[in-house]
């Protein structure tokens, strides 16, 4: 569940006020909570009648004033790319993330307001157009894919987008093969960054520094391995732009406690079975290669900074 | 990224022999690989030249036919319900990991083919509608949301689809306050299930008995609590479904090595700040009763099994 709700343009403009009006205005009765036990769902579905066994872990009061100092509406400005056959994972992991940030404006964009297609089979409707994008960009976000992000690289209107907004915007991100196409707009030369792990090396065809790391940060770049690598390192930009206590808020909140019932993310990890290694690799054997070549027919036909 | 291509219907049907193909085949050339690293992207990136400096973790050949057994296309149906105002990761964390089960149905359903309104601003289309399924379905999941899961459990179409599959369905399952819709459907009286950490105890007023855990199995139910939960109970379905091997491979293949910067995803975890627990609750402490009260309504106006 969500508590910040659509953050489409100016009808929202209007429920967002709302939504950080309502939050603000809880905010209001919570000194009546004069206690929050450790697992306050007991107490809320029950308000007349805490209950009285269950430990408390904290005695807790804020004032209004404290919680408004948490509350405070930012003006953060996030662009989410979208494009055929994106991996929707990819986009929507830090976007959840995002759009927790009362008062952010968290946007997915596309060349056309057309519903995008996304690898797995449904399409997603964007909230704006590349060119509607005119306001500084806190982050502008590029999530990855397999035979789209080939096209990706190839079309000149995303291209364009990122190459401006890799001159203008705060921070420019990726989450998986979304790094690829930020190496082939220009965009990673001389940084170190990540990929997904099957195409990490193919980051070396746009100049960059491959690293593997569940996220990279260098400068103002900072770029996720595969899929859900993209939830951790928006908390980690949350942190950056809220402070701890937000980031941590939100991570509760969307209840991110991570108890996958294997140790088998990576190749690397404890339980990863170097057969299924191999066969993931093989399956997709020709496709770094393939993105070395787009990665450099792109570079080669426009401009880089 | 994603190796299985869209699950829609008819075209589909095409589309997944074709990757299931793509796969095989693909395995056909696996016994070139003879050694397989701890991290093969590298070799993976400059075929010709595998990195002699890189240490094997393991020398690792299979045969085609092992690949294959691995592979073996499977016959799951999985229906994921959207409803408006759902939350999408809620449905699209758990779909993300079953859509690589080759050979799986993976469905968002809805009432019609409208494009589904989630509570982060953003639309997604559904790929059938409630009517069009009538397989036996392997699994039917149910995400969360606010206000808009207080509307679903009022939709005559979504309650009567779900109490169908309640008697069909080979698995009824939900991530966060969907299983508050199952409760509201009559299908959860008298197990044990979840639900998101601020809406656990509403459970109780569809019959079920509230357990604090990242998700819960009981019989033919599995219920995650919030959000990302969804993905780590999908994995330990996919186990279920294709075995260890293969559920490791998913994990794998989705970079699904958590490493949020913080242990703040739940109240009690030990970087949790019980000021924000408090300020969470407080936000939302009419949601829960609100719940109870929708269940009880939809409970007592149509036929429970």
């Amino acid at each position: 569940m969500n508590h910040s709700p659509s953050p489409i343009d100016s009808p929202d403009a209007i429920s967002r006020r709302d939504a950080i009006t309502r939050s603000l205005g809880a905010l209001a009765g919570i000194s009546a909570i004069a206690s929050i036990s450790g697992s306050t769902a007991h107490a809320l579905a029950q308000p007349a009648t805490p209950a009285p066994a269950e430990p408390k872990k904290a005695d807790v009061e804020m004032t209004p004033e404290q919680h408004q100092a948490i509350l405070r509406p930012g003006k953060e400005r996030i662009a989410i790319v979208l494009y055929p056959q994106f991996t929707a994972l990819d986009a929507l992991g830090p976007h959840h993330v995002f759009i927790n940030m009362v008062g952010a404006k968290v946007l997915l964009v596309a060349k056309t307001m057309a519903p995008v297609p996304s690898d797995t089979g449904f399409s997603i409707t964007p909230n704006a157009t590349f060119d509607q994008i005119t306001e500084k960009q806190t982050l502008v976000l590029v999530p990855g894919g397999t035979t789209g992000t080939l096209e990706a690289m190839k079309d000149a209107p995303t291209m364009s987008f990122l190459r401006r907004q890799g001159a203008e915007a705060q921070w420019i991100g990726s989450v998986c093969t979304g790094s690829l196409v930020l190496a082939a707009a220009g965009l990673l030369k001389g940084y170190k960054a990540t990929s997904h792990w099957l195409t990490r090396e193919a980051l070396k065809a746009g100049g960059a520094e491959p690293v593997a790391q569940r996220y990279v940060e260098d400068r103002n770049r900072v770029t996720g391995a595969g899929v859900t690598a993209g939830i951790d390192f928006a908390l980690h930009l949350v942190q950056k732009w809220r402070g701890a206590t937000y980031a941590k808020g939100v991570q509760m909140f969307m209840e991110y406690d991570p108890q996958p019932p294997f140790n088998s993310g990576s190749p690397t990890s404890p339980d990863a079975e170097p057969a299924m290694v191999g066969m993931l690799s093989a399956m997709h054997e020709s496709f770094g290669p393939k993105c070395e070549t787009a990665i450099r027919a792109a570079l080669a036909t426009t401009p880089t900074k």
